[in-house]
């Protein structure tokens, strides 16, 4: 056990405290609403930055930002990217906090499931993919990949093995996700399988299309890290698309409400909730 | 007296303090240094915009975040912006914190020098513009323009009858500031004229000049106001040019040390200085 526990990390007790009114309810296991609570989360730069360029990870925050967001990946049963990140990351997308399953709790206790948004069956993983490997060594789980496509059985086969599954939905063809997957299919889809919360952490192109006004009501929650740090021109940006009023001026495109900042080493989280 | 102070307004001592540590000095009349202190402050969207659009102003932080920024002009003895924000906005550049002069105090004590960065004599002022306006009207100083050409006769007199100059300076033949005025001779500028501080308060083009590694020694402080919004794809952003490492690959373009988040209302400020 103690050799498991040793990348394990701490979020103490009094600095989750301005995160509670932002997270799921703690006791869902007789939660029968249909609704998927869904947290938006990521860290940026104060140029809005992502990473210094696409296909790059970039460390931005601190080590207390890093330990908060495998604290709030506790708090949810699912973390979602998209395939972008899946390609460019090799993400471990599991938890690390002291206690959970894999880092001295039992099992896959406290352990999110990883779901991979990759509508083309773009993301070409294997064993030993990262996500994959964690789950064969009990500290994490397999992750659900939904697409809109049938999966390979060689693929489908290796992520059943380890508990994942491939979710195929349908392409829209009507509204704003017209020729897409549209994003009250994929959190019904989620419900379906026995997800009530989950938080989604990119990257880009998932985050810029969520912050769209006519997705703002799928999103109960938004947490912000900003570093002090401009990463410069070129960078993966977030910034949702141009919005216009009636007569072709340009509005801001969101707002957050019920804001609350919370100065976390050098960075800033920012907690609210989306127009 | 009154009439003049219905627009005053007011920034709580309680707020002062957490500024303090970021501002000139207080008493600086005997002070013989040939440094101007240089603040560089601006508001921007979570998406590092400043406006919606080129040319356009924005409402993005709230009425106590402009409470400070009039504070802060009090507390710099000038005030700089890019020829782009005074034609784009017509701004006032004066101060109206109660008690400086023009609003409910002596004279034009506290009322900072409004600078305007004209290399190529773009500001077609006049008696209205609303800075000379509020120069005869004894709410605030005429402004300085620094330029790299001599003015027309009568924009120059137009100028001095309020008390404002032309300062015509020679373009940069040589290093990073070539074929332009260089930061360097325009605070040595400044200094000649007797200006021992100097609030850059924008726009985009000048900012993101400044934010430039080989400027980082001129800025003494830096103050940026964040507002929970994102205005979205298309507006002006601060981001400095892209920076490598010798062997081409992209590394943080700026980043603040001895850093304060300071939440304020809807919005947090940033306090730092640059690395």
């Amino acid at each position: 056990m103690a050799e498991r526990r040793r990348d394990a990390l701490q979020f103490p007790e009094s600095e989750r405290e301005f995160l509670e009114p932002h997270l799921p309810p703690k006791h869902r296991a007789d939660d029968n609403t249909s609704r998927v609570f869904t947290t938006l989360t990521f860290a940026t730069s104060l140029d809005s930055s992502l990473a210094l360029s696409p296909g790059t990870q970039t460390l931005l925050s601190g080590p207390q930002s890093k330990a908060m967001t495998h604290y709030l990946r506790s708090r949810h049963q699912a973390i979602l990217v998209g395939v972008g990140t899946a390609i460019a990351d090799n993400p471990s997308l599991n938890c690390r906090i002291e206690g959970v399953g894999g880092y001295g709790g039992d099992g896959l206790e406290g352990q999110p499931r990883p779901i991979v948004l990759d509508p083309n069956l773009r993301w070409d993983f294997s064993s030993d993919s990262k996500v994959l490997a964690l789950a064969a060594d009990g500290r994490g789980r397999a992750p659900y990949v939904i697409c809109a496509k049938h999966p390979s059985d060689l693929k489908r086969v290796l992520l059943e093995q380890r508990g994942g599954k491939f979710i195929t939905l349908n392409i829209s063809d009507t509204g704003p996700s017209k020729g897409k997957l549209d994003w009250t299919d994929i959190l019904q889809a989620l419900r379906d399988h026995g997800v009530q919360s989950v938080m989604v952490e990119g990257g880009g192109a998932v985050i810029n299309n969520l912050l769209q006004p006519h997705y703002a009501t799928l999103i109960d929650s938004v947490i912000v890290t900003i570093a002090p740090t401009w990463l410069g021109q070129g960078g993966v940006v977030v910034s949702p698309p141009r919005r216009c009023s009636a007569d072709g001026t340009p509005v801001p495109a969101a707002r957050l409400r019920d804001v609350r900042w919370h100065p976390f080493g050098e960075d800033v989280v920012l907690c609210g909730k989306l127009q």
